[in-house]
This record gives C-alpha cells, sequence and structure tokens, in this order.
C-alpha cells in the first residue's frame, strides 16, 4: 500500500498491529477519524494512554480493577469460600451478567497452551494455590471454555490443590437453552445425558 | 455490559465510536493492549493524535499529504491536461496501484447523497471547475464507485463544466478480470456488451 503521507501511514501501520485489524481496516478507521471532529480521536487517543499507564489488577482475584482490590473481591455480602476459576476479564463479566454466582473470581489470565508457548507460570496458578492453602476455601469451580487447553488446565490446578481439603466443579456442559437437539454436537449431546439432573431440579431457574 | 474498572470503561467506549467496532470487539482490542508491553499502546495514541492534529490536504487535489502541494500534483512527468475525479483518497491509491494513469487526481470528499445529507457544497466540487475554467484540463476522467450516488454526483459535476472546453469521459464498466459471466450481473454485462472494444486492442494489456 502507497501512501501520499507519512503521518497517515504511520497511524495506519500503527493501527494494524491490533488483532483482527488489517491494512485496509485501519486506512477505513484512520480515514473515518480524520472527518470527526479533532476532539474525538484525542479522546480514544487519551483513553487508551491512560488505561494502559494507569491499569491495575485486584491483588487478590487478578481482576482489572481501578482499586488495590476489586468491587467484588471488597464485597463483604460475597460469599469468600466458593471460588470461581476463569480463564479472563471478559468471562468474570459474562458469570457477572448471569446474576448466578455470589462468591469470588480468580482470574487465571489465560490458559495452559503449548502451541502459544504458555505454560503454567505464565499464568496466575500460584495464588490460588496458596488461597486454597489457608483453607478458607470450600470450593473451586472450574469454569474455563470446554476446549482442549481448557481441560488442561483445569486439571493442572487440580493436581496442585487435590491434597487439599476443597472441593472441585467444573461448570456443567449441555445443550444450549434454544438450541435445537438435533444440530448439537454429539460429545455435548452425550454429556448432556450423562449429566441428566432430576427435572423438578431443572424447573428451578 | 458492566466494567470493573472505569479505565478500561471509558478506553472501550471511546474505541467502540469507531465504524464497524461495537463494545465487545473494543474490549477484545483493549484486553490485547494490555497484554502488549505499553509502548505499542502509547505509539498508537500518539500516530492518532498526530495524524488528526497535523493532517493535512494538498490544495490542488484535496489529497492526504504532508506537503502543501501533493507528490502527484508536484510531479512534472505527470499530464496534467488529465483529471481523474475520485470520491476518496483510498481511490487515488487504487488507481495508483494500477501503474495506468498518468494524470492527476481530484479528490471529492464523498460523494453527493441526499440521505446521508451530504450535497454539492459538502464536496470539494468548486475547486475543480475552477480548474476547468483555466482551460489547461483537456479531459475529465468520473471515477466515482457505480452507484446511484456516484453517477449523481457525475452528473451534477458534467452540468457545471458542460460549457466548457473539456471532454469528459467514466471508467468503463464491465465484466471484472477472472470473474464468471454467469455470475455477472445484467446491467454489467449489457454494459460489457454495448461498451464492446476491437478484440484487438483487448490484447494490448
Amino acid at each position: 500500500m502507497e501512501f501520499s503521507s507519512k503521518l497517515l501511514e504511520n497511524a495506519v501501520n500503527e493501527m494494524s498491529q491490533l488483532p483482527g485489524i488489517g491494512k485496509r481496516t485501519a486506512l477505513r478507521l484512520v480515514l473515518h477519524m480524520l472527518r470527526q471532529p479533532e476532539n474525538q480521536t484525542f479522546q480514544l487517543a487519551n483513553a487508551l494512554t491512560k488505561v494502559r499507564a494507569e491499569i491495575n489488577f485486584c491483588k487478590s482475584c487478578h481482576n482489572i480493577s481501578d482499586t488495590v482490590l476489586c468491587e467484588i473481591c471488597s464485597n463483604p455480602k460475597r460469599n469468600s469460600e466458593l471460588i470461581c476459576v476463569v480463564e479472563d476479564i471478559r468471562d468474570v463479566m459474562a458469570v457477572e451478567n448471569t446474576s448466578s454466582f455470589k462468591g469470588l473470581y480468580h482470574v487465571l489470565g489465560g490458559k495452559i497452551s503449548p502451541m502459544d508457548g504458555i505454560g503454567p507460570q505464565d499464568l496466575n496458578i500460584t495464588t490460588l494455590v496458596e488461597k486454597v492453602k489457608t483453607g478458607e476455601v470450600k470450593e473451586l469451580i472450574f469454569a474455563m471454555s470446554p476446549t482442549m487447553e481448557g481441560d488442561t488446565t483445569n486439571f493442572y490446578i487440580f493436581r496442585q490443590i487435590q491434597d487439599y481439603n476443597v472441593a472441585t466443579s467444573t461448570i456443567a456442559r449441555g445443550v444450549a437453552a434454544g438450541n435445537e437437539l438435533e444440530y448439537t454436537d454429539e460429545i455435548t449431546l452425550g454429556r448432556s445425558i450423562i449429566d441428566r439432573v432430576p427435572f423438578e431440579a431443572s424447573l428451578k431457574s
């Protein structure tokens, strides 16, 4: 791509470093900014600089937080005996949206993936094991995505904490609400039969 | 979407102002930045601020340029009697990529589109008409997208300059290289038959 301006070329190159944004999309976005009031671009640039420079992670659960301890960890109404282990902060937001969970979270910051060069030492596993060691945690809920990497991560953590007195569970796998049975993959459908629940229990939610 | 951090929320909100970027994508992009070295985000923010604050348009053709007169307009080897009229700077890049055009450009900055509230006065049409009035331009090539708005814009400009001694043409519409005939729409295919070219001429490029 030949640019008529170095400034433009530079902005497009930086923009296209972002995942899923190629040169063409980057050019489209930058040209859009040039058509909008200056302030809009300055505010975007400021917000990005600020979030990157000042970002802070909760020292207990590693969720993104503006305070030392995040709102969830510092909420006395949450059940600190129950910890939901998730991959990243988007999963915290997803589970919080369900309003079905009143315990705390632990954000690993990724999943074990040798293909991507991510090992257990790159994740927040040590602090999780430390929490379990204190004996204050009664149950860990593994809420990783049901992929090979997710399962590997669950299993790795399970091995680290199995000698301590803590219950472990994983979120249920099954047919999603509104999904057609005939289009559900066989692993999920099979799992949903093995893990069937009493009909009366299914009426509760 | 509930955020655990105001800084994060602010960055995601600003990012999702961009066209085609929703809240989820914005969050994905911002989280990606948080995982990368700080410098990458700072460079992006700088590049955006700089391009928006210092952007300059060629005073002759209105292409984006770091100099008063862009590289194309100031190149003595280009034919200044031939002007290719395009919608925006991406079209200049597209035509330049073909290496088939040695004249100059005129960037309108959009197309007449009453639905979007864009009228002739919002486009760089006056300066184009001025150029034609000087008598130095021999031919205008309309290279707008073949849409209703593009055609309207072409026709509006044509009416402004028809009394002056200048030839006008539009880029050919026809079957694209590599396209199957049976999947070509009938307007294009019909046009390509009416505008057929001598076979020998078609061998040239």
